[in-house]
């Protein structure tokens, strides 16, 4: 029999019978477009526009030989390390992770079981909810308030009537833009009696952090990323700070070797280059700045963004707009969620990507006879 | 106040109330010593003792530039390319995994929910009873016979009274080395009604492999790693070849971009160099006849090896030669199961590697007065 005719023998789904019934319903995650011909303007997925530090890049040069035939650190302590020494606690309290992402499945895995509630505000993060529907769990949505502010007590009082085991909230927000303030993550933080999971993937950008939570409220865990501020989207990786009773558990749950060589010392490398950081973040700072104001001459609505992307409803029709961008070769990313209008999340690129931007949106907007201007 | 007082006035163990019960039970999986300082003769975890393919490093060395700060192909396709390539199927019947670990934890989660049952022989891969703890699952295990066979009745009556969902087996085992012909594990296959996992991290060292079952049977999942029969423990790569339905679930459960670019572009590039695998292959083959002779000539128990490993039991005590051989500089994995006397499983290193081994092996039994020529 060749291969062909075992293929038209087998079952129509053999998934079917095997597969969790949780996972066997689930659409999956569908993640920003990755288009693997590099010919577009790609604000979409929220990468930093520029490189990632030299010293980064060149650390990593120096690890490709064949040390790669060993495993890597499985705890990844020079990173780990970094990481620790940055935020001013010891090694105990940081677990890296191959991307945030990987964290997050971790502490999901970690604090609640098939049935358990986890809950966040909305709209928000999408992968939350992939996540919950993954561990067959039941995901509980807060809404946000217009201002993108919390009601911390609504978000409290909706923990305890689920029985929540695990609270998530991204801050700075996606799509939004906004963050709550320190103070207001730790009100929220001291009415739940569960683990609070501070997404910062996209702190980097932002006036404030909540860091400084986590040795006062053991209840807070920080998670960071280096896809954003560190422009290491490619390489996977990510940290969390937290107790370290806390962190001794979740390391249980984690892949014995979830870093490898070069990702665990290209980020230490990247995450000891301050200077680079730094430089990158006020280019960007810039940027938003210039691409908000534009975008509110559009007729836009744009939150105040602390992260490096804008956030716009209200004005020029998204769908219409996202539609005639990509057929310019402009990718940003249409953004639909239950119960609000469609929205343009737009990634804050190089001061060129965004003059292109710019004027491809002021074209589509004059013709369309919506330029407000 | 400081820090420091903050975590004076911390609950004792703020893990106690929020971690899942199985998860806080947990010991916990202990990789194989990883000396971070390198003195070591290391033969103790299985890695292949000769350096990556250089085109793979030369694959990655070319990706370490700006394009790193973009999120890598959430399928890292061309690696599932050249493995869909390599073993004559679609692209849609390869998944990519950080690892194979990654796969065999993405494998527990699509298949078995908290209290299902998981079901594999013993003495075997440590790390399925760890996937089943974190799971909150049932670990069932099978004995292997006496000669490393397996009772494919007994393993199917087992599955069906304990209503497990899944099953594995290491093929070739370890700590054993010994392989079940792919006839042998088509039976197998074919009394079980569940996902069989052919965990196959050791193949490229085997006489045979059961890459071929996977288009025959669908419940049979065949998982393969870049770890030892390439050289890249350190880079993080597996795949996994199954029915598309059933990649498709599997897809929906693991990290949304689990490879980082530069692991996805090495582990393709050493695929793709067939000519240096069969050439270091060639040599651990080699170097493995001749050390399993020698050990039997001290008096050890050893299978005939289908792996890059050999397992030794009944000779010179294993715990104490374990502490003699570390005490001069050389790791090997002392290996305790219960039930079973310990034994010493030993990677198959370079020639010198196991000269040195030797040397000092017959030291350490000349000197017990254990030795048997």
């Amino acid at each position: 029999m060749t291969r062909q005719s075992h293929i038209d023998s087998l079952p129509t789904d053999p998934a079917s019978g095997w597969v969790l019934a949780h996972v066997l319903r689930m659409d999956g995650y569908v993640p920003g477009e990755q288009p693997r011909d590099g010919r577009y303007v790609k604000l979409n997925t929220n990468e930093n526009p520029y490189p990632p530090s030299p010293r980064a890049l060149e650390a990593m040069r120096a690890a490709i030989d064949e040390r790669l035939r060993l495993y890597p650190d499985p705890l990844a302590t020079p990173l780990r390390e970094a990481a620790a020494e940055r935020h001013g606690v010891g090694p105990e309290w940081v677990l890296a992770g191959n991307g945030s992402d990987d964290l997050l499945t971790i502490l999901v895995r970690t604090f609640a079981a098939a049935g358990d509630a986890i809950i966040y505000p909305m709209p928000s993060y999408i992968l939350y909810r992939t996540l919950a529907e993954i561990q067959g769990a039941r995901p509980v949505e807060v809404p946000y308030q217009s201002d993108w502010s919390l009601d911390a007590a609504r978000f409290a009082t909706e923990a305890a009537a689920t029985g929540a085991r695990l609270a998530f909230l991204a801050n700075p927000n996606s799509p939004s833009g906004t963050a709550l303030k320190p103070d207001a993550v730790a009100d929220l933080a001291r009415r739940l009696d569960i683990p609070l999971v501070v997404d910062e993937a996209y702190a980097d950008f932002a006036e404030a952090d909540c860091m400084a939570l986590v040795a006062e409220l053991p209840n807070v865990l920080v998670t960071r990323s280096f896809s954003k501020g560190y422009g290491l989207a490619g390489l996977r990786v990510g940290y969390l700070v937290a107790h370290p009773d806390l962190v001794a558990n979740l390391t249980k749950v984690k892949d014995s070797y979830n870093l490898d060589r070069l990702a665990t010392v290209g980020a230490a490398a990247a995450l000891a280059d301050t200077a680079y950081r730094e430089q990158t973040r006020a280019r960007i700072v810039a940027t938003r700045a210039r691409l908000t104001a534009a975008l509110r001459r559009l007729g836009y609505q744009v939150p105040d963004s602390q992260a490096n992307f804008v956030w716009c409803t209200g004005g020029p029709p998204a769908t219409a707009v996202y539609e005639a961008l990509k057929a310019r070769g402009i990718l940003v990313r249409l953004m639909r969620y239950a119960g609000h209008p469609p929205g343009l999340r737009i990634s804050v690129g190089t001061d060129a990507e965004i003059d292109t931007l710019l004027a491809a949106l002021g074209e589509i907007v004059a013709v369309a006879g919506g330029s407000t201007s």
